[in-house]
């Protein structure tokens, strides 16, 4: 034939961060054996953001990775405006990485007239070019169907329940959920610490008496158990503290605190302090600033996870056998 | 100005319906105190569905009813059909009405390459011309979030709780759910219920030994209570009869089985007959065939609930204040 | 450069298929030296269908192959879940094999207020994510322009002329359209057979008095001649049925029935057994249950050509040179 | 409420032209009882189209002709680019008005590597913001598949019919089509014309004999008869001339030539004129200049059905109903 | 006809706004004689956004008034959700209000791999689901050309005018643009001036020789005159404070600064304080906090011209009309 | 694994070209090393374009150069027609190479009831096929955001100036633009030729005064310098002889035009030839016949910058890179 020019279709592989986590960026760089192509990105006096890349990114498979913490709407802007600028700059498929999907929890309309926020940013990410999203313990697994394309759901569950299998004496251990939604991942953290014995908080309010006051129970046994507290996320640390409270007060021996996601909104910091947990687990797929530290706070790295499955991304392998026998 | 012709801007409805469920279309139309338009719809040999409408839908905001019953894909072609042949004759706006939404329970990838076929149907109903739809009790709130429109979101739960409370002595009463993931919706009920006591079923399985035997047993207290046991839907009836059994095992005075979605998939009937249930009360959602009733059974008509919904969103009004005081 | 990791560019193909037509799929596997990826497939009780890959497709050219045969719109639906759930496991190319392209007569509105069924297909199909679609000897040509992409349009009729060929003297045939709608395809059958005399079956009706008795005669000469009535698929059989019996009257040697698509939907063996015919011919691109085969048909595979057109399309080779000379 | 202010949803219609065929769009206007809105629209002088409207279409419901005569690309983009300026100008609702549609024969791949330009052109409509189309006879029914939304197909048929009606023997007529292609129009047209005969003409091409000579040949009986041969459009009028004299040599009494648009490229006047057709009969739903002409050519107005449609359209009343008893 | 139910069309208009400038909301909706419908906004403890409407919008004309401030990202997201919460809520057509328009000026990119935030957002919307977009002095005009969609591009260069002509010399003036890039705008004010002379200041730069000191001079004459320094927005007021200086030494009278949008980032106040400008008058698109004032600054309202365009685009009147005579 | 069928990923590299600018094509194809894919291009009759590929495009990275020259609609059209053809002949990737952008200069909406028709352009090429548009010096910037993916937007300023400079003393000159809208571009050439100074033409006109008569002046300090007159394309020529005509009375010593596109409508050569000027320089990115052509007329080669920006896209190079030193 006449008229073709032939090139071989070797792939490349192109790592970006965003501003919001730079630790994160560094170890899952490391752990990928790269560095994060470097990146220029500023604000403008009047807040709005800008984004440049320093080397071509043009027919490469990009990773974009951005945490979403506070303040989440600058962050989440920025990733949208570097997916925008990934686009334009002939990326041929950008994955945006977000560990902690924001907006996850108003992913329902709870009443009339209320955004689908979680719907919404999965929406705007395929407007500005996302191909896939990777994100770690979705807070509902159907936000995996909001997105119009593929989705790569990681668990950080087998990295905490190995950490928690170290600090309990798994026969004497009962699994608890803060409250009634999220029994399904206390009842897959119970299988995976041996079949352990489930509870719940159970929140008693009447709906068609507002105002009522709410009385917490436990609905289960926990007498005499460590009690391992499971849920996806702490923010303000409310409800957990209270459940820990009324866990202790039910006759638990001690309580652990583990969760994916350590948002730690003030005052989440002293709230866990005082209400009597004996550690809190999370991992780092937020920043945790000194000030939302505190003694009883361990922090496990989500990067060995986080590199593994870009890994797996780009190689065409299999996200799923990183979490084979888990389901 | 030149050129202009004007008009007034008279709305007019139009209500159809697929061939799945004439009785509850009857209901809906009667209560509406319309007809139904009259719709040409067969299959072809090869099973090909044809459909035409015997009237002009130009303009019109179009209803189009159909219950996905089995043979569940003939009837959600045949809807996605009618909405092809709406689209195409005009019709101003098209709303879907599924009372039971089809496949809402592959609503993620509980495993890698699974689809979620859930949010399939909401793309193939906006592809098909649909711009809203209108469904009951979905199996999970998040699925409103995969279809990119308008979807009402109606309550049989007042219904049944209306009904059920006139079953049971309230004081003495505990709800349950029959496992972990549907504890929310029993909440829900505690509390309509005036503050009822909450129990759920524990199935203890360790995920890393497949094939091991499983044991139920309850968690909460429920002995000597009537026992209300909640679910959005009822299929073959395994769980619900395991669950009636546990319960009456754990020294429930007896068990009452509220559901809005009578699947009923054979043999429902035998299991839900013989698990020693006082009384099976879902709604007619879906049609209840001869062959799926039995004694115990108590059928609630959806309609009203149907035709009011169907009557605000026609005239601007709002389908939230159906379920005031139901948050 | 830094941050940069390469790696080859190879490209792999996946092949998978619905439930519909085990044995095509065996065929083509067979063909192209491959083998089926392990396909999950089942339907729960109330009919709706699960489906699971068995093996990674992550960035693989994925053909899924399924048969549009009756219970139609299951296995239609099911090959829609197919695609959805290779979207979201990340194959690059998801090409939608149809032999027999499902609801192909529905291509226009004879009347108002129908849909365009054919069309509707085609979108569903993009909608879960198909990028190319592969279906041979479609009903009208203008089908291709239905898929927002490209379409491999394959043909039969070299096929089957050939076998025809070998079965007739073709200094003394002649080819009949059994309708007015057919007549081109018939033409092109006439050209390949050298030349062959061309006639068809008018089917005289005054539309202006419905319910009128219809006549049919053939246009064209026939007597004497073998006749070679073609048409693109054998459905109930009373169309073909009735021309072969206008043809024996007036006054043709016998009868040889040629078609792509035997549907062959009761009572189509009966009629066919009945009705003259000297053979019928068609391909397997349908599964030819027990009870719909009689003496005189004979079953040529499209396996053949199926692997091949799939083979050029994974090697970016030429589809058309499979029709050189076919124009 | 607060917050609200009311008004009435009074409609409006506004009719606009592009500058292909403004006989035909001053005829329209007169029937339906209405001016053109003025436009301004003229070309830059390398080429480039300039449109603007005279009055605000904001709300309304247009309506926007354009005759696809030569330069068609020119009257194609003016039509585009008037859709784009209404939808920047906040119409309600537009409806591109194309008694001929353009590019209509190239409705398939006739050969690999080919466009299907007829979809091309619905989807670049649809772009430029397009809610339906309004066409008169399309080349292939199939056309209405290729939009994505509402195509209202009108029919001239019964306008040419009712016409030729009056010019033949209605006792002594065949209804001939001049190739393979096209008899399914001619088989309404005899049924239209009580059930009159039907023939063909035959091109004979061995296909695999490239540049081999081609003969035609009669299929059906036309001796003595008065013949109208019916078509589409007429072209350069090859093929209909070729179509004449072949059955006034088969002995035909007269021929009349009836189609629906007339293209009429030259040299169609001279070839018609000298083809020894009795009459030729077509619509001006593409401008017929005074070169285009010739004695025995009848030219019949296609406004009054166009704006019968129109009003149909915009009064939600049924197109449909325009062509009763017609199918 | 059976089956129908019809009502009248009433439209109704709604007005919400988010929570960047309450006080232009106010004056906006009292303009309009009506009130603001209530809505419910607030930030959770990790800065996600929550909004809910507290009245019915179903089928409503919405109008929602945001104006892009810092911090910006977060009153754009705070839009977007609320435009989703619209659109789920069945809102007949969405209207974003945004005065002035966040990341305007990054509408082009002026290097590799940058993105076109100004399209970005545009398309955000889009997907969030705005049908118009409504906004004042676009920083170019080819942002109109960004949304998929009507967009109302209001102009303030009249108000501004009308001010300014009130403040100096019209016989002794001089339209000076700041810089090269906006002298088509300086062109229009010196057109309604009564066509004044024009002058730019140009930036000396040898774009080959980076970090090289740059000077400024102006172009045309403004010696002795009264000069009018006009720009769509003033930032950090750099610029401007350079641009004013360079004036007086140039000779000029007084300066005078007018802009459509006063962002006036720290340190703006303090520049413009001291740069030597005798006034400096903008319109409150943006809110202008009591930091951000200074003793030479005018603020000129906008809430008639919205208030004015919003009631003509409810009432499918002309936006054109407001500024007839000022093309 | 089973299943898999593995083959290298190697890439090709298509180029096909219109028929507006043959020669064009040909220096491009040089330049590249390869030959242009032979494509069969014929209008019919009645002006509708036919297009076919000789060779097979699957899977290639294909180019489609096409010029915008008169008769601009008609080379518009068949360009977007060749997209449509390879998007069905599965190409991987379609880039649209079109050194003019037809249309630009309707980048806006100048007054309401307008086409933004530049943007409708980059529509109407995505809905054809197109992934990327590569053209040159683009009327204004803001046109990269039009289309929804990469533009690879390249500058023909080096090749000019890199010309010019040859042509003039560079310490006594000065850049000018012909009006007030292009000075940012004279910026550009200034500080491309050193940091030369800048002037404009001003054109005084009160827009509240139609019909006014119109004086031109220089701005800016031209005396005794050779003026550059700079501007993106030469149409008729009017701008730009009054420009030359009024630097030439206010004492330029020569001016020499530059322009990269040569539209060259009539009059263009006449009034150039006769305005004073002493050359006039454009590139060959639109055709130049022999009509157009003048004495002083210089034409630039565009082809080695295409051909260098195409092979960079293939290679995925950087085109950025073309142009480093050049922001």
């Amino acid at each position: 034939m006449t008229g073709i020019i032939s090139s071989d279709g070797e792939k490349r592989m192109v790592f970006v961060s965003g501003r919001a986590h730079p630790e994160l960026a560094k170890d899952v760089a490391r752990e990928l054996g790269t560095e994060i192509v470097p990146t220029s990105a500023y604000d403008f006096a009047n807040g709005e953001i800008y984004v440049r890349f320093g080397e071509s990114v043009r027919g490469a498979d990009v990773f974009v990775l951005q945490s979403h913490t506070a303040p989440i709407n600058q962050w989440i802007m920025e990733q949208l405006i570097m997916c925008d600028a990934l686009k334009r700059a002939s990326a041929k498929t950008i994955t945006v990485v977000q560990p902690f999907y924001g907006y996850a929890r108003q992913d329902k309309k709870h009443r009339g007239r209320e955004p689908i926020s979680a719907r919404l940013m999965a929406d705007l990410f395929k407007t500005a070019g996302a191909d896939r999203i990777m994100s770690v313990d979705l807070h509902s697994s159907q936000l995996q169907g909001f997105f119009n394309g593929p989705v790569d759901h990681l668990w950080a569950m087998p990295l905490l329940t190995d950490y928690v299998r170290t600090r309990v004496d798994l026969t004497n251990v009962a699994v608890v959920s803060p409250d009634a939604g999220r029994i399904r991942v206390a009842e897959q953290w119970a299988a995976r610490l041996g079949g352990a014995p489930l509870a719940f908080v159970h929140k008693t309010r009447d709906i068609n008496v507002p105002n009522q006051s709410v009385a917490n129970r436990v609905v289960g046994d926990v007498e005499g158990r460590s009690c391992v507290l499971v849920d996806d996320l702490i923010d303000t640390g409310g409800t957990i503290a209270a459940a820990v409270r009324v866990l202790l007060e039910a006759g638990a021996k001690d309580v652990i605190v583990a969760a994916t996601h350590g948002v730690l909104s003030d005052p989440a910091a002293k709230r866990l302090t005082e209400c009597g947990a004996r550690e809190v687990v999370v991992t780092d797929t937020l920043p945790i600033s000194a000030d939302k530290q505190f003694d009883k706070l361990t922090v496990l790295s989500i990067a060995p996870l986080l590199a593994r499955a870009i890994r797996e991304v780009f190689d065409d392998g299999s996200v799923t056998s990183l979490f084979e026998g888990n389901a």
